[in-house]
């Protein structure tokens, strides 16, 4: 079965910050898109906070399997309009990967319902990602963590729910410690939040944070359960003779 | 330790509607408060929709540890302002207590993220509340199930995160179920759904649905534990050394 | 991917009842079996309790992903080192879907560590299957309930660990509720309770009843996540130097 | 309400070891039950390995609201008469706080049915454990995070079924991560497990660490939800008439 996968991405850092730009010439989407389009399966489509309604029309949402989303600076410019757009067919079953600073994106933190700040310093902290959960379907084909040279730091307390399931858990050398790899259901929709992915680090070159983005696009592809009815409701009939 | 409850209620249907008025003259509100006030360790007040700020205030919500909430026809009416105000003392370690028709306003649906939508029918089913948690404060001194002679129905799906802990489960003779009793936890403020409580039939007057209104005010009380800060952080002395 | 799956019977009712020998001539395995042999992706094996070490040497389990579990009144004739040997593999990545009065099974009752006992009544009733997690995959292809014409009745509470997630509520004519699909983690194994199919009734035959199982399987699949190490453990190589 | 907290030690590195006897001159259990006894609703007794039946008569457990555990070489030497009669008891409602290296203990396996296997190393590591559930009732007076100078690493992966709720994670110096401070419910009974507690550390002394254990006394405390019983059940009257 395709997975109809759309790699969304706020694209100004790349843009705007000529470091930044060297990194990821084609923007980060790119680089994450690239990798995705590898696997057979998939099928790879990108969009845009500049481009009209974001890329984000009705028509993409709807032929949208899973949606994964970087944010940063301009979480403030996303229209309310298509966040909420996007709310809707999560709880219709469309899977979303919420990745890194995404954390505070007006439609991760509707979908939460609490603040989802943290802790965080740019110091080329050195980051290991424990895998805790090594029977879920995204650690597939992992080792029992992931190294990372250098990465931003993000520290708890990570104001999230309780996630449903929890993958994986950072440790910085700086002394913190950091809910990485979370699971969230809402409605029908699966999500995944992972954290690794700052805008001033090779990241999404990593071939095992890669890894987890591809393991969670196919974990949070929509589920074919039933579509919930809500409404007035009749009895049973078989108590009605 | 003192508990300070705050007992909210919309108090609309009984104004309006002669025999829900018979039901509850004073409004649900009264019928609630009035039990509450029996526990010596509980300091009680109430405040309804069409007082000031819905009765409200800031200074109402700081010296509150748990608030319960029963509203219904009219969620629309209250202010965003004031729905924020209290998402923000609910993530700042304030309990909630939200109690049947609740489970559509805007305080419930903002902490969820999710559309908060169930089946209903008013056709004088019988309820049969099941325990599925005995460890749990909240159904200290309950027996197995709570029988409840006519109430409202309503059935699954409903779409809520899945909760922290899912407590009770209502059983209709119509042939329906529901998660009656859940907990979740939204920063340091942790939140109740109990369903029953339809504005036509005495509920309010049952002892065991109050019973568990008790022991859920005791659970939700604040946790004292660490108000958690989100900044730019640095890192442990003890390793920079 | 080819699933390799072992359908494990008690298989005695079959041979000592002659009305539930009627149901399944060939035992409730060879019903299950045969229609999972119709998905091009299952290799499908049966074992059954009387057959040298119950049908489930080393071997057998070696090249087993999923393992299906049907026992009731023989439980006590299984041997420990068999069930030893099943747990090791579970903990090892082997999916394990655990069938209605299995619920007793010294496996099952190794695994959560609780008594998992219930209450119960044969008496036809009406069981109606509610769906409380649309978003999980055990869903797929299914409506918002399975009715199940006749059943024996469990009921609440049901003594297990809060399955990590809920999928499906049991209503019951007579008056309860069952937490009918339950999942579990255990080590990198993933296992699933579900209730329906008591012996004296066709249930193995519903179609529905069917799918889920065969969901079920592809679920429960092993992860491919990393095996764990365990041991005396050395520093992060990057703070030695 | 008194609390009836029973403290057990297995008490052999203390009379062994000359450098840890210095530091628990009377054993780990006085050092923990001489804090406890200074909370005025706790009545606290002491028990170790040697005395007749490890000191844990029915009688003694049936007068037990909550047990502590400590054990580390001689898990093997505690009587299964003994864990099976500890099992019983926590099913009943008895709370159990699992201390650091029980978590090998065969209560603990027996409970959580996994290996409960982990990584650790001795080298002084410091170990910082992080809150990551400020809304828990056991965080209650604690900052954002425990330092401790010097105690033994444990690593994930640690082989515990998912906790229902995680409360604490630790970072080591060395590189590692562990779910430190983890909550599971077993039929009415509550258990905690909490990491910190080497033998060869004077960790029992750390108000800190000791408040955690007081906060977790007070947790898990029975609820006096119902008793569930388990049998052949009748129908709903009001359904048969």
């Amino acid at each position: 079965m395709t997975l109809r996968v759309t790699v969304w991405n706020e694209f100004r850092h790349e843009k705007q910050n000529e470091l930044i730009g060297a990194i990821y010439p084609d923007g980060m989407h790119t680089a994450i898109a690239n990798r995705l389009r590898k696997e057979s399966d998939f099928e790879v489509r990108t969009a845009t906070l500049d481009e009209p309604e974001h890329g984000l029309t009705q028509e993409v949402l709807d032929t949208t399997d899973v949606l994964t989303w970087w944010g940063h600076r301009a979480h403030a410019e996303v229209s309310d309009e298509v966040v909420e757009r996007i709310r809707e067919r999560v709880l219709d079953g469309m899977g979303l990967i919420v990745l890194h600073s995404a954390h505070y994106s007006k439609i991760f933190k509707a979908l939460m319902g609490t603040s989802c700040s943290l802790k965080w310093r740019e110091a080329n902290d050195n980051e290991r990602i424990w895998i805790v959960n090594p029977a879920h379907q995204i650690t597939r084909g992992l080792p029992e963590y992931i190294d990372i040279e250098r990465e931003e730091m993000y520290g708890e307390y990570f104001d999230i729910p309780a996630p449903d399931e929890l993958l994986m858990v950072s440790w910085f050398k700086g002394g913190e410690v950091f809910r990485s790899g979370c699971t969230f259901t809402r409605g029908r929709g699966k999500i995944f939040y992972f954290r690794p992915g700052h805008e001033s680090y090779p990241t999404y070159y990593n071939e095992q944070v890669l890894q987890v983005i591809i393991n969670a696009v196919r974990w949070a592809a929509p589920s074919g359960g039933p579509a919930p009815t809500f409404h007035n409701y009749q009895p049973l009939e078989s108590l009605e003779g």
